[in-house]
């Protein structure tokens, strides 16, 4: 994978515990145009705060990111902390420091430890002539088991680029492990607001539509930098590969985001919920999403179960519009209700058999319209109790 | 406790596992004036859709009520079996039908096994004679441990009544086994419109203010009866003694929510979670449901971890106004957050010695109005999550 001007590092500054690498560095040869889709969460950590200017600025040159410490509910010597490490890294790289967004993930409520940051920055921008996206995507694990890297190759007029990037845990969220984190770079030259617009669709078919536990962090940021060195004209809405563009940069939110399901905390299963015949796409969604959120319904697919009331009961309270006598359900092909009611026959023993797949898809017919909406879930185990219950180590 | 006019019993009729009683009848000597709060889950069990009619026409003679088995998702036959129940009662009582209300708990989409209710109808009747209120709150028991009565006795006008109620599980709902059940009933007289705004008012501060898991049942239902056998002047909005029925049926209803959520699936620990400061009543409660019912904030609870990290992510994403530099937080009286940011100190040994007591108050205050609002929640444990995986048995 080559993605033209972009080059990464990643180095163990002991922030989180010895032995990991807890701080990287994402670096663009030239001004990249970026876009990005920060927390919504009223309480921000500082480099969100921070982010949320440098990125109004339109232009990046680079992102700084450690994992062990949010960096959050840590008043103003946070946001010095914050100004200090991009600070650090533009003396070294020679760059203004408002093209340098900091990132952060880890415990919340710690200050920075910024002798460390700081005695850490020379070796990190010396690795940047060697290192890797995945050293990058390895750095920021938090409660991650594995690190979460995609890339799509496309071509815009000849010329040939890469859409490529990395991810860690979220949805499964600990807000004091915080965060969801994802940042996608691409050699394209991109339209700024196409860019901006096309992000913020991917985001939101994407990171958006996943959900381990409905926990917001102070943290999430998804960040997009395209640095044009590919050397096509401009991407934009009027360009005969727009659309090229617009798929290959879902698809590597998607890959990015199941991942981040998939390694939910305690997870043993991944689970699909289509909900279909809404009133609207809107509906579709606050339904799929109830039933995505539901510890019932989750504790049922650990276990196993092929418990459509609970599903039911879920789209009833989801504030979707809902006929229940018109509702319809299906376990992958397996229908489990129809009009409201249980089809009978063998569909539990053959529903109980999807269930038992590591992974199915639930789909729900609300037969009132057009309205259709896909989120990813994962199942609530024992082990998420295990591991959201252990003290903060 | 005597609650004049009023009768009860309860009978095995073989509706849920042998050896429990699980079919129950509150009878009223004379109309009562009723009053009720029904679930709004747009999924509504058969009970609930002939339950709102009836208490659409003001009095009521009677409760029928079942568990082992919702009659939800049930269809017609569903609603035919509801009507059913309730006409073979009022045949066995010599009264209208339509003065019966009959009540449902339990696994969701199976049809009535009306051959067994109709064979135990006779018993039922006949058991009136020597059955208790506290017979009828276990005939109506499911996944709950233990049986939930409440009442006190106060007086108007020089005549002596009781208010007094049972509840069976909620919160913890189990949408296949479900319901948030609850039977209030007096022989105080009181004025119709009267009763129904306190009795509202009463259930939207202590139904409405537990939560074990965020998931609302097809059934859940809050019902009131007033025979005013006890021969006082109706109670209205204008008699001197209008406070103290106020208060006593507040203080019911709210311990008899207190006992659901000590009763949670798994709990472990019984919180306060209490939010002042915020900019109104309403806020308060948005920013206090998202703190109760955050799988994380709950599963630190069960872990004794006083983590108010997460407890400021859950207000920072909960909707309410925040200004995360105001914000302080109390772990019972040990203040662990002062202007958004971790007070130091010993306070991390201190909050976490509260935590490992069997009950405690959180108390978050937003510093930036009056707005306050209390609401009650358990802990998230690994019996939570193995009641609820376990098969619908």
């Amino acid at each position: 994978m080559n993605i033209k001007g972009f080059t990464f590092s990643a180095v163990e500054a002991a922030i989180k515990k010895p032995g990991r690498k807890d701080l990287a560095l994402i670096l663009s040869e030239v001004p990249a145009v970026c876009a990005a889709a920060f927390t919504r969460n009223k309480v921000k950590a500082a480099p969100v705060l921070l982010g949320q200017e440098r990125v109004a600025g339109g232009t990046l040159r680079a992102v700084v990111v450690n994992s062990g410490n949010a960096n959050a509910c840590t008043g103003e010597p946070g946001l010095e902390a914050a100004r200090e490490t991009a600070r650090l890294v533009a003396a070294a790289v020679d760059l203004p420091e408002t093209e340098i967004l900091p990132s952060s993930t880890g415990v919340i409520g710690v200050q920075m430890p910024m002798e460390r940051v700081k005695a850490a920055i020379p070796a990190l921008v010396s690795g940047l002539a060697g290192g890797t996206l995945d050293d990058v995507a390895r750095a920021i694990m938090t409660t991650d088991t594995f690190p979460k890297v995609a890339f799509r190759e496309g071509s815009s007029g000849g010329k040939a680029y890469t859409v490529a990037g990395v991810a860690k845990g979220a949805g499964m969220i600990r807000p004091d492990m915080a965060t969801m984190l994802s940042f996608i770079v691409t050699d394209a030259a991109v339209e700024p607001q196409f860019l901006r617009s096309c992000f913020l669709a991917a985001v939101d078919s994407s990171f958006n539509c996943i959900t381990v536990d409905n926990d917001m962090s102070t943290n999430d940021t998804a960040l997009i930098m395209a640095n044009g060195m590919a050397g096509n004209s401009p991407v934009d809405a009027m360009s005969p590969d727009s659309s090229e563009f617009v798929r290959l940069l879902g698809e590597v939110t998607l890959d990015l985001a199941k991942a981040i399901v998939k390694d939910g905390e305690g997870a043993t299963k991944f689970v699909t919920i289509k909900v279909c015949g809404a009133v609207n796409d809107s509906d579709a969604r606050v339904a799929a999403m109830a039933v995505a959120n539901s510890p019932l319904v989750k504790t049922a697919f650990f276990g196993q179960d092929a418990n459509w009331g609970r599903i039911l009961a879920a789209v009833g309270y989801s504030g979707s519009e809902v006929d229940q006598t018109r509702v319809s359900l299906f376990f992958d092909a397996v229908q489990m209700v129809s009009g409201g009611l249980f089809v009978g026959g063998d569909a539990e023993a053959r529903g109980s058999a999807v269930l038992h797949n590591p992974e199915f898809c639930v789909t729900i017919d609300l037969g009132l319209g057009d309205g259709c909406a896909t989120v990813y879930t994962s199942d609530f185990s024992y082990d998420y109790v295990k591991i959201n219950a252990d003290y903060r180590t």
